[in-house]
């Protein structure tokens, strides 16, 4: 009853049972994201109201997860490899956590943005940078299911198209603000929005640096450039 | 030699290790505070230089914790309650390396700062909220050594003092920028640099609670009101 291959092989369902939960998790962050830019472009408040109740059930999921690996540590007491599956699946989960997050705290201006004047080109920006994290969100979920490090390898470098929306949309909102103080409460708001999802973009890519130190043993090169460089902005161009 | 009075105290060395890794790291997350808001007040770029450096130091030492947990999980598998207490320090440690990065971030704009002209009583309020995030810190550590929930308790309630003070700043700036627009990009640096502290204060908060679940093995009351706001504010009062 105790042979080796029973052990491995209950482990591996439980491994399965905690990969499926965080796939789970994945996706409704990944919808998170989708439909709190979505309630934002349409002024829907009851989208936006859908996405704040969303993120309580991942939140439990998160729960669930860390219950969940604790036992599973506790009853089968893994070899150093499966422990650091399950260790990584953690940090994955918490990262998911941070990101469902923000689309919340995205999803929650919604009403204040009703209130005030559309800044033009600004939503339909703010939802092509919300499609691009999601879409990485979902190669790099697909990189840890598969164990493909090269996936996730070019999850990081896309981060940096993110980067660049997210610096163009900066310099953009400083000079509607400039040209029209009564733009300056909505451009507070979508710059705010738009840090956030360049935030998103951020925790992917640490997600996609675990996915791949889980795959390789290594944390890819430090050297990466890093994306948001408004800190060094004085004035918009 | 494997009797149970020596593996019980083995892992005692284990742990203690454990939290004094964390307890150092934390002293240097306070520390980065500290000097992150210092150097913003004082234009100071070789301060702020210095805690970009420092916050290398506690990604590494977050690094240690997780491989040296890993490594007592493997070898001690440790009993469920003192599972959930390794478990808690790398949750711990994983909010202190955001916040780590929150006094880095800040630190980073000073060099923009210092070519800007100064918003009267800025500094002054943001040091204020760093000093008071990093008490709340100290003490959600002190908390945790001495497994003192009522500590962590007080720190929850504290938090929504850092809200107030963020939320009448950006109220502050917001009528700076409307008034002046040669403020605007000024203010929009000093925004950000208000609701990074502000998310600080938040993540020491999370720490307080996990403090407290690890103490009474249950989270807190979860309708503590929120503290930003801003979400829902359409013009400056």
């Amino acid at each position: 009853m105790h042979d080796k291959q029973h052990i491995a092989s209950a482990f591996d369902r439980d491994l399965e049972n905690i990969q499926a939960l965080i796939l789970k998790m994945g996706g409704l962050v990944e919808a998170a994201i989708i439909d709190g830019a979505q309630s934002l472009a349409d002024r829907d408040i009851e989208n936006a109201e859908r996405v704040r109740r969303g993120d309580k059930v991942i939140d439990a999921i998160e729960e669930q997860l860390n219950e969940e690996a604790a036992r599973v540590i506790a009853i089968r007491a893994p070899v150093s490899r499966d422990l650091r599956v399950i260790l990584s699946v953690l940090r994955l989960a918490a990262s998911l956590e941070r990101i469902g997050d923000y689309a919340k705290n995205m999803a929650k201006r919604t009403s204040v943005l009703a209130e005030l004047s559309p800044i033009e080109g600004s939503d339909a920006a703010l939802k092509r940078m919300a499609r691009e994290v999601q879409n990485m969100l979902k190669d790099t979920l697909d990189a840890f299911v598969r164990r493909d490090a090269d996936l996730a390898a070019e999850v990081l470098q896309r981060d940096q198209d993110v980067d660049q929306m997210y610096n163009a949309l900066f310099r953009e909102f400083l000079t509607h603000m400039m040209e029209d103080p009564r733009a300056i409460t909505a451009c507070m708001h979508l710059h705010f929005i738009a840090k956030n999802i360049e935030r998103m973009g951020d925790l992917v890519t640490n997600m996609a640096e675990q996915v791949i130190y889980l795959i390789t043993g290594q944390m890819p090169d430090e050297d990466r450039p890093k994306g948001d460089n408004t800190s060094y902005v004085s004035s918009p161009e």
